[in-house]
């Protein structure tokens, strides 16, 4: 399915993997300050804040999958399916399409302070873009360099969750991902030490039996747990170089290959169909496909952020080799 | 520590993954025809096939780790620290040094039936290359299109198996590594189905969890589970683009991120130095470095295949972005 | 910690698993009809069914761990640290206090539908017992022949869940609990099948491998998988001395044996101090310690059930060996 | 499948789980010193040691599963299907057939240092009791209170291992069993303590949880590991009553409840049909069923031992209830 990452080394990072059997015709597209935001039951933003990340534009409009703003501040909306509730519009409260979620949230916060604040009000109306683009059920990471809160509007209402973790993947809830992680504390990227019974020995005979328990599979859960630990174990330097390669090395431990994860009503298989990283200090978007292991990058500060229109880059997705002979 | 694989979709590929806490300057290294080995314990190679791979080079000699003849035959060598015996020489046998078996192997044969009677007479000599290159303790997987062959000298002799996953990690020994894949034999890519109990209803609340059970830390018996799995299972077009974007893909699910595997005695992280893909029919050797994702390569056809000297590619090894704006 | 057991053949039968690191100088006692339950906030009871469990009689009333009335209804508190919550006494509500709860629910309740309808208004209201008999947190299992309940106290109110699997441990709440069973719905008592790779062959090298996965320690979520497994899968015929001995098998699966679960602070071990089986039809109270693994047995109906005396039964806990020769 | 252990406290204990899913009509059958022995290669034994335990009798001959001698020598053969190799007569070596295996043994040695003595020479012959008990495929454990060894006659002929834990159960060869606790090393019968991240908290919500790992299913390496963990770190008494009572609830934690094994080709289940246990210092036999659980028990020392005359007890099957009222 999907997993979201907010890391932070000198600058702070945050991106995904995009997991999915098909493609919606995605591009990289910056929304500049003032495009125009027609909110379905709020008033519309005439000017807000500029932002960058991976969209489907319909009708004029990006629907993105995540992005981050000028001001640092990173959104992204990772499947839920069975589990996010969206609720009829409710005339007491802030009410935002699913949709709209993303561009309202970053539009207008700064920090994820703000942003906890702005969600105080906030009730999922039930409201889909389109017949074309009907709902979809997600939860959302919204994380600047300092922290993450995960957002699902469930049956009970609407849960704001601290992310510690700065992971976020999809099914159970969030709570259950969270609770599960008891069970691993034990793991660690140390080797491990008899505690079986003093009088017998052990042979540790590879590296990294340490972590044996952790699972491997590419279940949401088992995708949870992986990530946060090869993220919290992370060590990595400063520079923008290694900052992005370890980046991409912690999505690449929760890829998926084709042909491990068949959707048995299409026969198809859900790949990573990209994995994302935005430097939300410098607001350079960095982004690889399945078949493309190059980075390829768009920067927002290269673009006129003052306009009033979309711009968009199309993914690069043929593998780009470079031939040393 | 490390991963070797082979894979066959319209061309064989065949490569691995280099985990190791440093790196030994190593370089693609092409072996033309005409350079000489002089074995220690053999007559001298004054024609041979061509070959390309990864290599350190000492005192003007391809200590390969990796390697792909012209006749489509390919060689790599894992760590396999207590296991790996190697003996006395033998008057009766053909002694060759570990550091010699990939050039000598490569050297001489075009297929795996051909290494396979090769291997009938060999003794794996305790051989040193050189006081400042002692000696490794490995293993061999030894592929072609169609087989794979794993080698291992261990203290009982030198053991020859058949390698039906076209997968060799490091320890334990071969035997036992196999063994181990019985344990896993009802994972799948298929969501479960449930055979707990007729009465109860469960909820496959994720994608992917058919594969429950599957190991996903990095120690070698389960980076061999999950490499098997994820390659037994892959699901790949017939073009080079999208065979390549798969070998790696599958290389990417067994990937060490720095951080994960802690080498107590020295403080360091074991790390994917490089992974590498050699289309065997074609001669080019593609890799990646950890902190450069995109694909260099280097093709054997455009160098002179009859000379007599080695002809060496440093790694690119710094990120490679591709700026779209 | 303890479990919790309803099963029925041609009879009911319920019971549990007491797992501590000390005894309350507990005993079987039957509690007849007219014994006076003098409740706190509720008016007393002056006639009620007569029951029969294990409980520590203080100060001339039965604090039961377990019971059955002579209806047929089962109640059992199991232990639930850090979970329980019991609250203020609210005046809208029938307040129970905790040590009440069973004697409460079997005194007036005759099947899980009555007890159901009782649970409606009642608040579990934090009055201790006394000084000496501290407030323990606790959840409970209610059962018939035909269902089951989980009734939990919690920060959130009372949670009264359907049990389907007639099987309760401890923490976490019970409906994470329930959830956690979905990873484990490719479990079976079949072998299993090869569904990792049509290419590769396999070796069920033992019986029992369908159940590969099953969680062995004794934590309370592995013991309540591992006794749902087992209470599912049980085979049993409809005899008295088959459904006894069935019973005490499941609960086996899941018993403690002294070492294996240190309690750090006071260097004991917890072990299945005694397990319980009742027949809810006879009313017969069956009982072994860890010591002794002859069951011992007190009938209720032997006893005069319109008295208003307790009459209690101190364990036979020495092992009682019938020596053949 | 089974399961056997040996385990020492004052005295020393040796006994077994028998797992089938039918019964040989076994009693606990005394050998006394001169009841003749005559092997089919070796010569008669007219006097040996006497030895008690469960035996089929057939055409008068104790077909032992498991038996202690009066010198304090046990033995148990345990199913080792696809694995024992039984090899033609060598007349160069003891050519002993495999139902003789305990006899000889046992009526010859009083120590396992004598018994590896006579082992050095042994050939285990493929000769067959008779027609209607053809060969079982078999492997042993031979114990006194200080040593245990696993005999195993495969492909590769006679492999004798010595056995630290006193534990053994069936496939695959002892050797990958032994090799397979190593991947169980960290499991504890403490808490765990948090070595996944620094910064993370962790809720260790039950006790237990140090051995999260431990596989629960009754495959025979699963019971292997289960059955090493629970005895090596059991805490025992030196009374008999405490030690027996450990004992059967060590066999406990591997014992098998109908409903979880099926036999497919039969439809039938395989269940723990016994359970054994001999102080080994007394002579005392005691065991129980999976239907019975109180001990019964038979006391060698109460034979005449002198005789040439085996005595046998049928098993005492129905469940021995003591009634308290």
């Amino acid at each position: 399915m999907c997993t979201g990452l907010s890391f932070t080394t000198h600058d702070h990072y945050f991106g995904r993997n995009l997991d999915l059997e098909f493609s919606y015709h995605e591009t990289v597209t910056v929304t500049p300050r003032r495009f125009p935001f027609d909110f379905r039951m709020q008033p519309s933003s005439k000017e807000h804040y500029a932002m960058i990340g991976m969209a489907t534009v319909a009708d004029g409009y990006p629907l993105y999958y995540d992005a981050s703003n000028e001001a640092g501040l990173s959104m992204a909306g990772l499947n839920f399916p069975d589990n996010a509730d969206y609720k009829p519009v409710d005339p007491e409260r802030t009410n935002i399409a699913p949709f709209e979620f993303i561009p309202w949230i970053l539009g207008s916060c700064a920090s994820v302070e703000e942003a906890e604040r702005a969600l105080e009000s906030v009730n999922l109306a039930d409201i889909p873009f389109s017949e074309e683009y009907p709902q979809s059920p997600l939860h959302w990471i919204i994380a600047d360099r300092e922290r993450s809160l995960t957002v699902e509007s469930v049956r009970e209402g609407l849960k704001v969750y601290q992310n510690p973790y700065g992971v976020l993947t999809n099914n159970p809830t969030f709570d259950i991902q969270s609770f599960s992680l008891n069970d691993y504390m034990h793991l660690s990227p140390r080797q491990p030490r008899n505690s079986f019974a003093e009088s017998l020995s052990f042979d540790a005979y590879s590296r990294g039996m340490g972590a044996i328990g952790l699972p491997g599979d590419l279940s949401s859960k088992s995708r949870f747990v992986r990530a946060v630990f090869t993220k919290m174990n992370s060590v990595c330097g400063e520079s923008e170089s290694e900052s992005l390669s370890q980046f991409f090395q912690i999505l690449g431990s929760v890829a998926q290959q084709r042909g491990c994860v068949l959707v048995e009503d299409d026969d198809k298989y859900e790949i990573t169909i990209y994995s994302s990283c935005c430097n939300t200090d410098r607001g350079i978007y960095y982004y690889r496909t399945y078949e493309n292991s190059q980075l390829s990058a768009v920067d927002m500060h290269r673009e006129d952020l003052d306009s009033d229109a979309l711009v968009t880059y199309p993914l690069v997705t043929g593998q780009q080799i470079n031939f040393q002979n």
